[in-house]
């Protein structure tokens, strides 16, 4: 290894943890099965509900990523054969298809164009047109546009048969999200992001129609590792039954970030990524950038961004990791070749990352 | 939070980490796709095949725990209604059937009594008379009854069409295992063991014919998140594929155990844990306590010990943890209530730890 490199992460995440975070990674490591492990669960599934808001009893951490999120929303949710409705407006609502039609699920597919939002009416059409749909999916930030997509309006789900399930990797702790006001039945988020910690786990909290949906089941969860019943049973089950060897060095730094997050509070954590964003997106337009959302759909803490004068994207992109130690990440799917996204989230949402950011850019292609 | 618990951690996995995996963990974060990354990717990969003692390509720490490599291999080379013969004689064998089984394979299971060791000759036998079996698996170290289980005879499936399977999640670097010698075509293990980092990561090889398996699908692997081939393709392909964000946080502590693990070297460390557990076996018996494995099949980094006189297993367990926080693990399955499981691996496998556990025990039984 050659000396370390120091990143300012503004890429589509990871983003830099909170220092606390980082400082809590280095805490004796606890046994899976320690009283003192599964009181610090605890704390971690209060600190989520506070954060998803929500009552929700199953609110647990899965050990993997994001992507670990959506399939064990999607594996303990969907048996062969059954419906998901699934938004695509970017690589993640892809994902999302993809992922349900590899367990086993018939997808129905409702689009919009890359870049644009989903229309809340065209998702429950298509459940109206399929009312026996077991889910309705949609991603809350497209981290590959930097587009929202409106969720509250799908809370009328509620009263069909068919669950709402939102992806908020990008979005928890970023932009506004209320599970319970929403009536959201799964939600699944990542670590790394907008909650200020390292990846590596994945936060996910299920409604108690959810669990019934789980309970309910006549198939096994095809998969083990991913099954959130068994995990509901080793988190917060009276038995504690084993499960997989969870790690205590990533849940200290989830902990720590998400206590550094209610302390300055959920409000106040939004409006600091809402500023941010919006201070980088109109510094960005005045120099000729593009920005790819539409300004009632932009997300703060996520900016997709063409290059001025139709720019290669990739030289500077390169000259910002290696001149100056700036990540930026590049355009996926449709926007591949032309496009940056820019993370603005957790404890780099500030405004010296705005600057160090548009200096460098001034200094590469002014 | 109370003040932090440190741990004497001697039970089955976690074990405390090298000095230098926790140190690793304070580094500063690096996104998913930073050119540095991928360079720490490939050698964590170099020294994972040192330690496998294999020259495969595709070698790489999945994005979980050590049941998320147990899954990523079962999903990755299994189809639906494919045979897996599965050696079964303690809890993880089970596990292994599970995972197979939700997975959608046929298993047929050869077993042998919990504390026993497996045959290699019925496993050969269950093959043959099985020979469109797609895969044998086997425990190589049953971290439920301290038996180990042999490995090398099964070399001959390379001349079948059968591949095998290796659970080493508590065998890799703490006792004997040849990848390449013993002909495994996959094998996986764990961070959090005997390779002296914290959990969240588990190392997974696949062997060229492997390979060809996982290549020539008729069908999706079910799972995305532990599909071998999408995750060669993000870590070895030329084009660096995105498929999850993978914590540079857990690989530099990994690479650093690992790091650790070859600067004493492989046969050091195998001979170390054979000591240090043999240290620990005979001061048992002396003390009255059983040893569930026979001597020709007892592991030395893990030791599941019924307590002198029939005494209750969990009182003097909880005393261990509260007065002199040492962690030692309950019984699985058949020995639940009356056995321990005492685990002497990686960084916390020496001396020291066998005197501070013997000294706790003569005070609490003595």
């Amino acid at each position: 290894m050659t000396a370390h490199a120091d990143r300012l992460l503004l890429g589509p995440g990871p983003s830099n943890p909170y220092p606390e975070a980082v400082e809590a990674l280095g805490r004796p490591v606890l046994g899976h099965l320690d009283p003192d492990y599964l009181a610090l669960m605890a704390e971690i599934s209060d600190r989520l509900r506070a954060v998803f808001g929500t009552a929700n009893e199953l609110t647990l951490p899965v050990s993997g990523t994001g992507s670990a999120g959506m399939e064990a929303c999607l594996a303990s949710l969907l048996q062969t054969g059954e419906t998901a409705i699934i938004g695509v407006n970017g690589y993640f609502g892809e994902r999302l298809c993809e992922v349900a039609s590899r367990g086993g699920a018939q997808v129905v597919r409702v689009e919009a164009p890359w870049g644009t939002a989903l229309d809340p009416a065209d998702l429950l059409a298509a459940q109206r047109a399929n009312p026996g749909a077991r889910l309705l999916a949609v991603v809350a930030a497209e981290t590959s546009t930097g587009v929202r997509n409106d969720v509250a309006p799908l809370a009328a789900l509620a009263d069909t048969d068919t669950l709402l399930l939102v992806d908020a990797v990008t979005a928890l702790g970023g932009t506004e999200l209320r599970v319970d006001d929403w009536k959201i039945d799964a939600c699944y988020s990542a670590s790394q992001k907008c909650l200020g910690a390292p990846p590596g786990l994945a936060p996910v909290t299920l409604s108690p129609r959810a669990v019934e949906v789980l309970r309910a089941r006549t198939e096994s969860v095809r998969s083990f590792y991913l099954d959130l019943g068994l995990l509901h049973e080793y988190y917060v089950g009276a038995s504690h039954r084993y499960h997989h060897t969870a790690s205590s060095t990533m849940a200290y730094s989830l902990h720590a970030g998400l206590g550094r997050l209610l302390d300055e509070g959920r409000d106040a954590v939004w409006a600091r990524h809402a500023s941010v964003g919006g201070k980088l997106q109109d510094a960005l337009a005045k120099r000729g950038f593009g920005l790819i959302a539409d300004s009632a759909n932009r997300l703060p803490q996520l900016t997709a961004t063409t290059l001025p004068e139709g720019l290669d994207e990739a030289p500077p992109r390169r000259a910002l990791l290696q001149r100056y130690g700036i990540e930026v990440g590049g355009g996926l799917g449709e926007f591949a070749g032309r496009a940056w996204r820019i993370g603005l989230m957790g404890h780099a949402a500030n405004e010296r990352s705005v600057l160090a950011l548009l200096g460098a850019v001034d200094e590469l292609l002014g």
